[in-house]
């Protein structure tokens, strides 16, 4: 597998664009649509939380064929918490795009993302659809990652290439993130899409693996939103022979999915409302994968950790009060913790001034890592997450102004 | 029962002061003792994190026996993750105070608050048990509070009188909380004495019951101490008859500690670190009591809704998805939310630019009410919180330094 790193790709059949059409206010890229020339595969995933946006409502229905053509993705408006007029209004932007694309509106899935509680303005959205669709380009990736940004920095783009069957394939994805970002998923949009010929059960599981590997192990703010959704199609177009399960080809597969959603999960890290570290948190040794994962995640999203970092004060006493609250089997006497590579906490007890001194100086970088082990037992998890600083509050203060 | 109005109290039989001792670098008070002049009924309520400082692993063992008659608390140093030698110093500190003051040294409860993995400086704190012995006075509580705080403004005291069986009694609190508040308990040290006659096991049940009411429905940044306690003693110098269980008397007693426990907890909430407002969320017709506490508790952990209050933005959107990720059964298109006493959202619907004006006005108070109503049953819950403001993260980034 080859990460290349560039913006400027393509995917063959796959198009796409990134346009205003003035849901935003202010002259930024708010709709971007993603099409294949021919019927692709479709897998999705979408958000845990009990209010639903109407394009997750919608979408969760289509993907049950396991079909689809095409994306249409605004940002601006999330078109949640909006009722029948939000749900026949993701209903329309479908039929819209159907037509101007000449698919039909069952091929066309539907993503929203930005302020809760109010309508798609849909005259600007069909004008909007139309330009779009008369710009799409082979290499149009980063206009349409541009197009779903709300509060992220920067556009987030991912591609890869591979064998299989004596065939290159290319898996490519786009994401968006930044606040509400908490397993389950976070106000995050990945679209996902590979000219590789596979069947629509094999890039389910590969999508949910992948996810559970990437998406799942992050958080910004421990809010889960009501639009996340990833959509993941395959066109076929590589003209590789389907993988069957197992294979050399089907693993393969998995390992491109995976990097894909592992560096867009890191990117929306990295991009994350505020940041200003990425940092990983490895928990070693926990008695079951449920506490790994539960002390992780508790640290992870620790208020009191993450100004601590933010503030680059080894300060390991919040880190110890998070597992002790994180429901996770802990003792405090068997728990060591790193920061960087200086044990700063042997056996619950501090390992002295020389300790801290070395752990500030690794605080100080932009990638920390802390590892945590609990010695109760042989599970392990890692989670991304990233400091809380004061343009977190400054820029979710004044989000809606 | 009469709430007085006054920081210059006494409760029967009583004394307390607190003065600086060395603790603390900067030159505030950090040592404070409270002592009845005889043997005191004592219950207490401790932190439920696995991870408990040495004060809490010895009171815990001392409450056992319903017995005790005096405190010794400090802050700067939470004597927390310090192992065998911070037992031995919690230990340590009450022998001294009980030498200093004449009485056994298991009737000597301890307390501590403030750094987490530092060591108390113990020769400081035995000079200054012994400077704060020689002080105690029956009106010292105020010295006694501003002894206990951390990144507390200002100090919290609260006193009620009350008639029980013909003899006024008092009962009077102080408390410290700040960072790290949250259910089960915070960083949060409540001590609540009263003169009232009153059985062990009534004073147990009556603080159960009321830190129910108050300290366990508050939150400010989710992340739950290693050394919170309630310890509540009651030394019998009103002279009044034990109340029987059911009585008016034990009633009465309930209500006064009910009243003090809210107080304090109220003035927790509005000292939260960098709150700007006070939030009370109350939780209507929800499934299950249960469901109605996750519910009001996960709108009032938000960081999303946190910030939104502290922008005064009627960002209803957030609150919404907060619900949906509870886990608390509800339905979007049932839900209504009020702020103050604009009905801002109804069966899931924003009602327009004017109900958000009007919640906007209502949002730029100090104290804000928001009403949630799930309509799926009949539990309701209330929690109290405040907002994330950009002083949170900054006491938080630079608390150590």
């Amino acid at each position: 597998m080859r990460i290349l790193d560039t913006k400027s790709f393509s995917v063959s059949g796959f198009k796409a664009w990134g346009i205003h059409c003035g849901i935003k206010k202010i002259d930024k890229k708010d709709l971007a649509i993603i099409y294949s020339d021919r019927e692709a595969v479709v897998a999705g995933v979408f958000t845990k939380n009990r209010v639903k946006a109407a394009s997750v409502l919608l979408d969760m229905t289509r993907v049950k064929s396991g079909k689809g053509q095409a994306i249409v993705a605004n940002s601006g408006c999330a078109n949640a918490c909006t009722g029948k007029r939000g749900f026949a209004d993701a209903r329309a932007t479908a039929e819209i795009a159907a037509r101007e694309l000449g698919i039909k509106p069952d091929a066309v899935y539907v993503a929203s993302t930005g302020v809760i509680g109010e309508f798609l303005p849909m005259s600007k959205v069909a004008t909007g659809i139309s330009t779009a669709v008369g710009l799409l380009s082979a290499t149009g990736w980063e206009q349409a990652a541009e197009a779903i940004k709300t509060t992220d920095i920067y556009p987030k783009l991912a591609v890869v290439q591979e064998e299989i069957d004596g065939k290159t394939i290319t898996v490519a994805g786009i994401a968006k993130g930044s606040g509400m970002i908490h397993p389950n998923m976070a106000t995050l949009l990945c679209f996902i899409v590979t000219d590789a010929n596979i069947s629509a059960a094999m890039l389910r599981k590969a999508l949910l693996t992948s996810t559970n590997k990437s998406f799942n192990t992050i958080t910004v703010d421990g809010d889960t939103s009501t639009n996340d959704m990833i959509i993941c199609m395959a066109n076929g177009a590589a003209g590789n022979k389907r993988p069957a399960p197992g294979s050399t080809g089907s693993k393969k597969f998995q390992a491109c999915i995976d990097a894909i959603a592992i560096i867009l999960a890191k990117q929306v890290v990295r991009d994350g409302e505020g940041a200003t570290k990425f940092v990983e948190i490895e928990l070693r040794n926990a008695k079951t994968p449920q506490d790994a994962e539960r002390a992780a995640m508790t640290v992870a999203k620790s208020s009191l950790v993450k100004t601590a970092l933010f503030g680059e004060d080894a300060n390991w006493g919040r880190i110890m009060a998070a597992l002790g609250y994180s429901g996770a089997e802990m003792d405090e006497a068997k728990t060591d913790i790193y920061v960087g590579k200086t044990k700063l906490v042997e056996k619950g007890l501090g390992q002295g001034k020389a300790a801290e001194r070395d752990a500030g100086i690794a605080l100080k970088q932009r990638e920390v890592k802390i590892i945590i082990d609990l010695h109760k037992g042989k599970a392990t998890a890692t989670v991304w997450t990233c400091d809380l600083s004061y343009e977190y509050v400054k820029i979710n203060a004044a989000y809606r102004s």
